[in-house]
């Protein structure tokens, strides 16, 4: 994720009640698109060229949501460029790895569903089914074309399940060779195509609530910064694709299994389908789990807007320490299973011993692994550095840790680092610095798997070591710091939808015209951070599969005339 | 929790979409109160005893719901006895006890709201208004006598933010010595209190959703086992007390923040009114936590109706330890926490490695230390004891306790013992045994609590023993062992209300006519499993509130004639 300015402000929250279809709408298209991000924008796209008149209403001022943030890498298994080298990704493969790792308490190689619950194994299915159409069509028809990252491991490649380790990964073709601006590309690249394919694209509109009609959706009502609101129909469907929860507080501490200080998600990502989608009968699902990151605290707790998730901890002479000074994880983890790290809980003292952890480098991590990308916490100077915490000495460095974690004494339940963390952090140091000499991190693996190395960054080049995410921490400062929590780049629980996303009610039968797509509707991935792009490639994948459905929706005529319709609550 | 048969066959879930109110009812009351557990029979008499003609709707056979199950502790802060002793027990302590426990990573002392959400914050104080006047009506009235136990300390007694460590907790007057009979006790002195003063209580009636007119609440629709459907109108207020939803499998897989295998609660508890209060905009808080106790795998799995949650693990010459043999946790820690820590989660090998535990003890336990009480799984013989594992050696019971594993390795993510198991449980037990000579548990800490001592279980004498929870296990055999994992007793989010019971809608008002209290709603407890009595104490308190408030709601008569009010929807 790069960082963006900060967004304009957005119209309020109000009411979600659903209105009847009692009056003629200020606009009308055969399918309504809600949210111009990664999910909405392919929607709009395979809709349109259904050759559906197609209105997309986004929040923000501009396009792109979250995936304007990201580097954009989408998942796609048995993808062309897989079946063009003969690499063999088959369904029965695919859907032991997904479910091995979306349910590892319930997997069951033998189980009809694997341990899956049926509409979570339907789910799945689809993915495997429509990832690679849905990007062949959006690259066919210059909407997002793609290069293929061969090399690429999945995050879990080293599982008996994961018979296709590598290949499964495709990148906007123009991103740069690090991929970070992948996202802006995708972006850029796709709001192109809308654009000339004649999509009605209107920034500024945060959609309300639903217009229903004898059940159906029908349209849905916006409001705008002046203050108005506007009445858009839709003949065929409406399609939600506005993002996660990570901006509402409310929601974050009330759903997920974690309490995650925030996350990197578009800041208008606030949960607003939930609500929306309540009153036709919506059944929310998968709101336990989150896509997860490592966060600067003080970016979180600061609600930067720019804030990157960690999606790569940088370095080799640098390691994460606690608030005793010891280290308690693999800092080169995937970032998904790292972040799940700060909320071990101690049922002993009633506390979250993790919930901050400190990453602390030398001068060397300074010189050598300093970037902007990616989220990392050593950046290069002439960059925002405020988060970094400096000191000549190891004591020097813990009494200016002590310091800062003063400031955030009132969010995170009094933390303070123990008394003799400096004395702690040396013996960690000289401990970390032999399994570094020898290349085997004894206590927690680091550097062991492939993903490791995938995100290990750039470090200075040490001909003949055989571990190159670890160098022994030089015994000489100046030493640096920063504060490191978890968070998510945005959750993935909302409303069930059939695999054509379809929001299905309590019967489990669909909403007619009501579609879900992306972040704000429930995932089937569970727990599950598959491999990077498993956000995007299954929400490219779904919203070719509702723009297909919704197409073949029979059309509902908007109402005509004021007043003639009414239809009391 | 003590056992109870297995509930009759409920009518099956039907659609929860609101009807109008159309047509005559087919009985009228005042108020309706659904659910006739510890939340719904309070609320029916205090109803009652307000002067309201009350019809209560209960799902099941027979009135009582999880508190028939129950010891039914009631925690009462600044009760009548406590007051009557002179125990200072006041409201600004009490509020940084359950703020400094419900939210850890968000409690400051400093803050207007101590870190509370504003809601949270009003609830809790709600709690602290109102459950001892409750207590005391429901005492005067006859309906549920009490005694103080004044010794029960609180589950966080050595806190700092606990003022009054003892004294909060109440019991039925009539329950036995060691207090496991008390639900029913309470459940038959509240039922008969309800039939003494005139509540018309109907069994075998499932609610299926809620009748409205003008965004009000009129009514509800229930099903019986016969096919009929009744329709039950009330003038003033429809309150839910259905309880959580620990037997619906999806919802605990999508909401719960661990993967739980059930639950102890009232095998009627489906989550049913989270269905029927979304198409009102009910917004949904503390979906994520729950009441959680370790629960034996095997009941677990086998959905045993009357299955009790681990409140009090037994035995001093006894361990937990997890598959290569080693011990992870402190056995007795009080049953929330200890619950928790079966979810620790491995991000190296994406599993969680302690999901299942296992309990082994000696013949000196089995011969001082068996109960039928509180759950627990040393049980005297002629009890059911399918759940124990025999083995003459180490070895013998290594090997019955891989055996017994491999009928669930569909089910526990295929979870086999190490090969080094029995070897690893021997030197485990030596460790121990070294710790249990000497009264110290380096490790875990076992027996340094207050609530470790309550919940120890009876074990053999020994005078002069420092630490009565630990005693060497024998280096003869037999050996014993059953397997353990983390469950609820039930769940605590749904809707949420404002301190007066009333749903509130989206945006933050109350429905007309619609009000919830117990578990069926949403807890401002989010983690915190405060004391014993933590769930029924407050639910009184809450019971009492929405029985006040539902009585001075504006009478809404019942339509009078057929189809001649029709809304359409």
């Amino acid at each position: 994720m790069t960082s963006t300015p900060a967004p304009p402000h957005a119209p309020a929250r109000e009411s979600a009640a659903p209105v009847p279809d009692d009056r003629p709408a200020d606009v009308v298209a055969d399918v309504v698109v809600v949210g111009g991000g990664g999910g909405g924008l392919p929607t709009a796209l395979f809709s349109r060229w259904l050759g559906n008149e197609v209105v997309l209403l986004e929040k923000a001022d501009v396009l792109g949501g979250t995936a304007r943030k990201a580097a954009f890498w989408y998942w796609v298994p048995a993808n062309e460029p897989m079946r063009a080298a003969g690499i063999a990704d088959e369904e029965p493969d695919f859907l032991r790895y997904v479910a091995r790792l979306a349910r590892p308490t319930a997997y069951d190689p033998e189980s009809p569903t694997l341990g899956l619950s049926p509409w979570e194994y339907d789910m799945c299915r689809a993915i495997y089914a429509s990832a690679s159409p849905a990007a062949e069509l959006l690259a066919e028809r210059g909407a997002l074309e793609y290069r293929h990252c061969a090399g690429v491991p999945d995050y879990w490649s080293e599982l008996p399940e994961d018979k296709a380790p590598t290949g499964r990964v495709l990148v906007p073709a123009g991103a740069r060779e690090s991929m970070s601006d992948g996202g802006l590309v995708a972006v850029a690249s796709m709001s192109a195509a809308a654009s000339r394919d004649g999509v009605d694209v209107r920034t500024g509109h945060r959609v309300q609530r639903l217009v229903t009609r004898d059940g159906a959706v029908v349209g849905v009502e916006a409001t705008t910064a002046d203050g108005r609101t506007s009445r858009v129909a839709a003949r065929k469907a409406v399609v939600f694709a506005t993002g996660g929860f990570t901006h509402d507080v409310d929601l974050r501490r009330n759903f997920l299994h974690a309490p995650v200080y925030g996350g990197c998600a578009a800041s208008t990502n606030e949960g607003d389908f939930l609500a929306i989608a309540g009153p036709v009968g919506a059944q929310l699902r998968n709101m336990n789990y989150a896509w997860m990151c490592p966060i600067p605290l003080e970016k979180a707790v600061a609600r930067d807007p720019g804030m990157s998730g960690m999606f790569s901890v940088a370095g080799d002479s640098m390691v994460f320490v606690d608030k005793t000074g010891r280290r308690v994880v693999n800092e080169k983890l995937q970032y998904n299973e790292l972040a799940q790290r700060f909320f071990a809980y101690d049922g002993d003292r009633g506390e979250y011993p993790h919930l901050v952890l400190v990453q602390v480098w030398d001068q060397r991590s300074q010189d050598h692994s300093a970037s902007d990308e990616y989220g990392r916490l050593i950046v290069p100077p002439g960059t925002d550095d405020a988060h970094v915490i400096r000191g000549e000495t190891l004591e020097e460095l813990s009494a200016a840790i002590a310091r800062r974690l003063e400031r955030y004494r009132g969010v995170t339940g009094g933390l303070t680092l123990a008394p003799d963390f400096a004395a702690t952090l040396r013996q960690t140091i000289e401990r970390f610095n032999g399994f570094a000499e020898r290349g085997v991190d004894e206590d927690f693996h680091r550097g062991e798997k492939p993903v490791q190395l995938l995100f290990n960054g750039v470090v200075k080049d040490e001909p003949g070591r055989t571990n190159p995410t670890m160098w022994p921490i030089s015994d000489r400062g100046p030493y640096y710091a920063a504060l490191v929590t978890g968070g998510t780049l945005d959750t993935k629980g909302g409303p069930r939808t059939n695999p054509d996303g379809q929001v299905l009610d309590d019967t489990g039968t669909p909403v007619p015209g009501l579609y879900g797509v992306g972040n704000c509707v429930a995932s089937a991935s569970a727990q599950a951070y598959w491999a990077g792009g498993a956000t995007l490639g299954p929400i490219i994948a779904f919203a070719h599969r509702a723009a297909q459905a919704a197409d073949r929706e029979p059309v509902r005529e908007p109402a005509a005339a004021p007043s003639s319709q009414l239809t009391p609550a």
